[in-house]
């Protein structure tokens, strides 16, 4: 199939409007792939990362290829059989040609603008990426993913609006996928405070999908990216909305569920997030929304972490230096202080020994004290003993 | 000390009043030590750790005292110097009188209903505990306690009524705090489902406190118990409530917070809870509730585990054999099937090879999974090829 492709003239200079490179068989090779080939199919990834792209097709559309490290004979035979059946110039020849009809571009591994992030999914990383807008993005950081179910509470929306716009803000861009619901509402609060973001479609970069978001889209175009492995004309299906979530988990620094239900495909980016070992964040909600029930599911099973704020979101990747808090502070901290500021009244002055009786303490240890509650305005000195810096002592 | 307690014959008859047994010489020197120490005062614990209780008050209020493992000198010296101004035999005889006037029985460790689970505290464990009510309950289980704020919102004294009513009705003991808010919804579900539940102090049993709480104390009282390690008479202070948290913590098998301040005291329950390595669970609510902010931050920083159903809280002490859920099941599972039935149409039949085109699988792959696919009813036979055994292929 690779010698009908280079020699076809028509695809070749097709590919010529979606490269700034002028066509090399590598890219070429690529693009059957992503046709051929279903997202994240892991025999064609590892046959591609053992020969290149080109050596691979050649030899995948052959009976005569060898043994693939870590491949059997009987997985490689199994993928021959479903790739053949797509193995058609013209189709290939269509997707470069629909690319370029809407300015998309083609990114392949070693192309500056080239996401390493996706690589870590190994075989399954996308063979293409096709990119409408600002392919720079793709590597701009931090790069963090705000996702969640379309069927979206307003709070959910406000909170997804209002994370998404104080990150995009300061800095980071926001990747999400463009569906209804939280995605939309991260994408648009992004757009609002002239920051950057990134969408993954399931289909196409060709296609508006959802339709309502046509505009939505066109406007992440104009300023940030939209972005899909699948060859322009693909239609999204549930299971490329499925592997689409392994790429945003993938080229996001941290991935942030903000609402899902109890079997959101949000969940399903999550787990691609944790497995990639990437930080997972989960905003709670209230326990009586549905909307929430998936995110206190990744609370539970996935070991997320519990964020609420766009700060604790920062802290996910990193970025301000947030420390663990000790679990001890706060009410525990200094019981002796505490005790003696319990045993001062606020009108009756006591004596050291009466302090000592009433907190427990021993009185030397009541007068070292009591010098340092007056310092800090919690004691003073009265008629004969000692009050309450406070007028109310709780 | 010990000998004037034992000699002061009106001390001796009201301890018959609060001990079944008759009054011995170790129940009389802790109710000393309970006076003269506050709550959970290590030196105090290690030192009747080491002695017992009797020859431990003996040698506390004389110089003469040696070496006590894991304490020094000077430990020691301090702790007299708290001690010897508490160390009055009317402060001890007015404590048993008080407990007695309310029908309270003093336990003390050894008594068979003395709950061994408060001995993990080790120097820190109670000298004695006042009940009034049903001591039994101290050592019947399963006990979960359901704590939180006082000024807790509509939507957490909700959850603690349901969480406590289904875990009280399935015959949970609930361990609670007494205080308004959510121990106080957690009591009176209890109550309200016939259940049993236990109030936990920070002042002598023979104080109503808060006073709004009387009658609701008077019914834990009657049916359930009410339980303090400080003398009758005795007020709570803030420390005393710290230290009052750290027994609810050690009793119960469990620890939830429903919903809690940034610095509310029942962070203090849970870092005990969690220092004792005792199941702690966190309800999440909508992180702009401010009620909530303390249990996100036992999600974040305390390692909580959300809990949002009386069966997720359930499952912390493991009555239920949960397993850990698996992060990639729902929509991850069976990726050839999701990709056969995202290919099949509703209205128009596709052969096998349009099948394998459109889903990416080998044709063989196809006929077999249709052949389960029929079975399950998501694929039917029409004429010249196949259909979606639904309607609407979504």
């Amino acid at each position: 199939m690779i010698d009908e492709l280079r020699s076809d003239g028509e695809l070749v200079s097709a590919m010529a409007a979606v490269r700034s490179a002028a066509g090399d068989l590598e890219a070429l090779a690529r693009v059957a792939w992503s046709v051929v080939a279903e997202p994240g199919d892991g025999v064609a990834g590892a046959l591609v990362q053992a020969l290149g792209a080109s050596e691979a097709l050649r030899v995948a559309l052959d009976d005569g290829v060898g043994p693939v490290p870590g491949r059997g004979r009987a997985e490689l035979a199994e993928g021959r059989a479903r790739w053949r059946v797509r193995a058609e110039v013209r189709a290939v020849a269509a997707a470069v040609r629909a690319a370029g009809d809407v300015q998309a571009r083609l990114l392949i591994p070693g192309d500056p603008e080239w996401p390493h992030a996706v690589d870590d999914l190994g075989a399954h990383a996308p063979m293409v990426l096709w990119v409408r807008g600002d392919a720079s993005l793709l590597s701009a950081a931090p790069r963090v993913a705000i996702v969640g179910a379309r069927a979206a509470s307003g709070y959910g929306e406000m909170l997804a609006g209002d994370f998404a716009g104080e990150l995009a803000a300061s800095g980071a861009v926001i990747v999400s996928g463009g569906a209804y619901g939280i995605d939309g509402a991260a994408h648009r609060a992004a757009l609002g405070v002239e920051g950057r973001t990134i969408a993954f479609l399931a289909g196409g970069v060709d296609r508006a999908y959802p339709q309502g978001h046509r505009q939505l889209l066109q406007r992440i175009v104009a300023t940030g990216a939209v972005v899909s492995e699948v060859p322009c004309g693909t239609a999204p299906t549930k299971w490329r909305f499925l592997a689409r979530n392994r790429l945003i988990a993938a080229l996001a620094d941290a991935t942030v569920v903000v609402e899902a239900g109890w079997r959101s495909g949000s969940l399903n980016t999550a787990g691609h997030a944790a497995a990639l070992g990437r930080p997972l964040g989960a905003v709670p909600g209230p326990v009586t929304s549905a909307a929430s029930a998936g995110c206190h599911r990744l609370l539970r099973e996935y070991d997320a972490r519990c964020v609420t704020t766009s700060e604790e979101i920062r802290e996910l990747w990193g970025i301000s230096g947030y420390v663990e808090g000790s679990a001890q502070e706060g009410p525990g901290v200094d019981p002796e202080r505490r005790r003696l500021r319990d045993a001062l009244g606020v009108r009756t002055p006591s004596t050291v020994t009466e302090l000592a009786r009433r907190s427990g303490l021993a009185p030397t240890r009541v007068s070292a004290l009591l010098g340092l509650l007056e310092l800090e305005g919690d004691a003073r000195r009265a008629d004969g003993g000692w009050l309450s810096g406070h007028s109310d002592r709780r």
